[in-house]
This record gives structure tokens, sequence and C-alpha cells, in this order.
């Protein structure tokens, strides 16, 4: 299997528009302490000919033209041939809205996240021009579905919560945030991508007996925003489990037998995206990688 | 007035992420002669402290990023003091929804470009999130509204057509499509900003009166995507005027007293795109410019 980082970044992305914190500062100015990123996504591929795209950033159209294998080889075409979304997040799903021109997409996802697209947004109308245009493949809880060349999709819940923009609307539920496993059936190899976890205490020793390991890494600290002085809300009022701390995930995921663990979805504000920085230097310690755009895995 | 053009191409760029037409091919090789674009967006300023965008198109974070006045000056702060729409189409409008993070937005709109927008799509909750985020200052057709600074903001009505995901949902209307009028109300000197036109004959000679002129530059010739066998619908079916031919803008403009003359929010079919192009020679020999990104005008 190979599996291209398209975007390492939580939502608003490194350096995020409305922000100059230190990282965002850094961002800017270019240079190799702090390489810019774009809102989470991976593209995964059996053969290299067609692709997965796990979710679809709002820099969807960006991390497509980065990354050549994702271009098309005819006139009308697109390598992508299907998106799955691990939850209704903007940061997840926008991008969506810029996959049109027409072009037939496949989408997999829960029940939840579907219908909180579809049924309540008139502008996901685009994407219904013609009946065959999009695709839902619903994905139940706990249940494989095979894809091409072998890979089988399976979605666990994750404890996480509603987009913003569904708060109060409808009820939280399962299906909401899942975390997703890939398994290539040809050797049983798996990846899981659990790119938003408020608690970790849900995950099984199997769950996390993986090939490779993407992790919700948001925040440092739990109170990273208001030190900055960027906001109020602590990490674990917006469902993010810290990296840091006794209870932080460094410490809970600190046997877990992934081969590779890699932290993704990072916030701008996050220090583990300085190079130079100590909370970069502790999560190497414990073995963990900082994922970053572009970052390629094969095998 | 400063201008500095965002963007320039019609919905989806170019390259655009499923076209592998000549055009899009150039553009993902690099080179000179045909410029990668993003979607139609001017930012305009006074005094070059404060910013009025115009759109806000899916790739406004790369557009704020590549223009560092558009930069934040503060831990949370941007220079963006408001954003006015010309319509409803997704290139127009996607990027609000990347401008989140609990910024204060002022948006500028006609009612039924506002309500096409805010009461028929859940995601826009995530820009209501306080009483204060988000700000609606109706354009009414016809009426000059004060901007900061001495500009003044006028919305006329173009022939258009509703965007595609409202198409069959609600009827069409004068607010539909508006062209744009800014008005330095020290010296008089206008802007005009037209960048979907399905006809020109609405326009008078003081329409056309102005510094300068951003006009509908998206198909060269009506059967464009015919041509190419990228799809059957005609310009004229998707409501923009073709620059070419008897009936096109080229002929119909040739009068107008704009000092400048420029084609904006260009289709990645169009020829105009390549510099040494035949269709490239004609525009400029009647006086207009191919509008890229980065292009910036003062005065």
């Amino acid at each position: 299997v190979w599996i291209r980082v398209l975007g390492s970044a939580a939502g608003g992305g490194v350096p995020q528009w409305n922000c100059g914190c230190a990282n965002c500062q850094e961002a800017r100015r270019g240079g190799t302490n702090l390489q810019p990123r774009s809102e989470d996504s991976l593209a995964v591929s059996v053969e290299g000919d067609r692709w997965l795209l796990v979710n679809c950033s709002p820099s969807v159209q960006r991390q497509i033209e980065a990354f050549p294998p994702l271009h098309p080889r005819a006139p009308r075409h697109s390598p992508i041939a299907a998106i799955v979304l691990s939850n209704g997040d903007l940061d997840h799903c926008l991008g969506l809205f810029q996959l049109r021109e027409s072009q037939p997409l496949t989408v997999y996802a829960t029940a939840r996240v579907w219908e909180g697209l579809v049924e309540r947004n008139a502008i996901f109308r685009t994407l219904k021009r013609t009946a065959d245009q999009i695709t839902w493949r619903p994905l139940e809880l706990n249940r494989a579905v095979p894809w091409e060349g072998g890979l089988g999709i399976e979605a666990r819940p994750i404890p996480g919560k509603l987009p913003l923009h569904l708060e109060g609307v409808i009820d939280p539920s399962p299906e909401d945030n899942v975390g997703l496993w890939l398994t290539n059936e040809r050797d049983g190899r798996r990846v899981a991508y659990l790119s938003s976890v408020a608690d970790a205490s849900c995950l099984t020793e199997s769950d996390l007996d993986v090939e490779c390991l993407f992790f919700d890494g948001t925040f440092f600290t739990d109170d990273e925003l208001e030190r900055l002085g960027l906001g109020t809300r602590r990490a674990a009022e917006m469902a993010h489990l810290p990296i840091g701390g006794a209870a932080g995930s460094l410490a809970r995921l600190k046997s877990a037998s992934a081969r590779r663990k890699i932290y993704t979805h990072i916030n701008n504000t996050n220090p583990i995206l300085r190079a130079d920085s100590a909370e970069r230097r502790a999560v190497e310690r414990f073995g963990w990688e900082v994922a970053f755009d572009g970052m390629e895995l094969r095998g």
C-alpha cells in the first residue's frame, strides 16, 4: 500500500489566515524549522493507479496538484476513485465542493455524516447534477467494507463530537466521529487513521496493533490556546485528547504495538510543529513521528 | 485605490483537478506561457491597511498567504474588513467557510444571494457561533452603500443565472447576479467588476466609463467545451457571453471608454490563457489585458 499524507494540520491549516502566533509567523517566513501544512487528509492506493482519499480538505485542489499520481490522465478524468470521511467537520468535508465539474464521485461515510452533509445543505446539490454523479457507500460501525485492490475499510466509533455547525441541530451519535482501519487483505497489514480522538480509553491492544497509526495531534497541552492568549476553550472541550501530560496520548499509547506512530491533524499552535522544540524531541523520544504534507509511506 | 487580483480563473481554477486539456497540462508543466490561476477574486483597499475582498474563492487561504498585506498583524487579527459577493456561485462563496475560527466577518450581498447561502445550508452555522461573528450588509440594486475610506459599493443587476445548486429550488431574480461598481468618493474614479455576464446589452456608456473594467472572460467561443470534447454545454447555456465572434464581448465593448479593460473569471479551456495564442494577440490588439493572479493596480 502506498500512502501519501496530503495534509497534516487541523482546521485552518498552518499558517491560519487570522493567526499571528509564533508558529504561524514562522511558517510565513519560510525556512526549515516549521513547514506550512494544509488540513489533514491521506491518499491511499494499492497499485498506484486508483486512489482513495481519506477526508477531503478545503485545500484538496492544491493537495492534488502537489502529487502527480492524482493528476488526470485524460481530458476529463481523475485517479481519485473514492473518498472516505472520518467525520463531518468542515476541514474534512469542504473539499468535496471543489471536486465538482460533473465528475462522478464515490463517498464512504456513516449515515449520520452523510445525512448531515447532504440533507442540510443546498450547496450539496452541485454534486447531484446527474443521477450518477455522487454515490454514497454507507459505513456501518465495526463492519469492514471491501474497496478496490483488496483494501478493506472499517469504521469504528471514536469519542469525538458533532461538527460545530450541527451542534444543537441533531443529537450526538456514535456515528459522528469514527476511526478508520484500512486493511490490505493480501497480507492482513493495517493502517489506522484516528484524526479526532477525545478519549483513547476505548482503544484495545488489537486496535493499535497496526503497521501505522495516524493519531490526533491537535494540541500538546489542554490549555494551549489560553496560554497563548488565543482563546479560552480547552482541548477537552473541543474533543481533542492532548499529546502531553499524565493523561495525554503520549503516555496513554506508550505501549501501543503500532510499528509506526504518527501525529497528524496538528493545530497551528502546537509546539511539535517546530523541529527545534522540546515537545518535538519528547514525542520523538517516545517513538512518534510528526506528519508533514508530502510525507509518503510505502509497503 | 490599491487593487490586487487574488484570483482570475473561473470555477475549478487552472489547472482544474479533473482536466487534462492542453491548457491544464501546460499549467502543470510550469513555464511562462501559461500560469496557474485560482478562482476570481479581488482585494481592494483605499489606504492599504484595511481590505475589501470582492468574492471569496475556494482558494482564499492560499490567496491571502500570497499577499502579505492580508496577513494578520496580531495574534488574532485580519486586515480583511469586509467581503462583497457578486453572486452565489460556489467559486465566489465557498471561501467564506474557510474564514472561520470565530473571526468577525462583514459580508455585503443582495438579499437573494445571502438567503441562498445562509438559510439553506447548515454549514453556514459555523459562521454564526457568536452573535457578532457574521454581519450582513444588504446590497440593494442601483444604490451605492458607503464602505470605509470613502469607497462606495454599488450593485447593478447583470444578466446571469442562479447558482447551479439553487436551480429549480428558487425562482430567478435580478438580485442573483450583479456587477459591482466601486467608487473612490474623493475623486469619483470607479472600478467595475463584472465577472459573470450573459448579455452586455444592458450596459450603458456611463456604466463602462470607468478607470478599470474587469469583465467576464470565461470562454472565447460559444462552443469551446464541445470543440475540445469536454462537454456539450454552450457558453450561452452557462450564462457567459463569449469573448470572440460577432456578438462577443470584444466586438460589443469595442467603444467602451474604460481606461483599462481586463478579462477575468477565465475558464481553464480559454486560449487567451496562453501568452502565445492568436486569441491572446486578438484581445490585446483590442486593448484588453488578461488578468493573472498577483496582478496589481494602483491609483
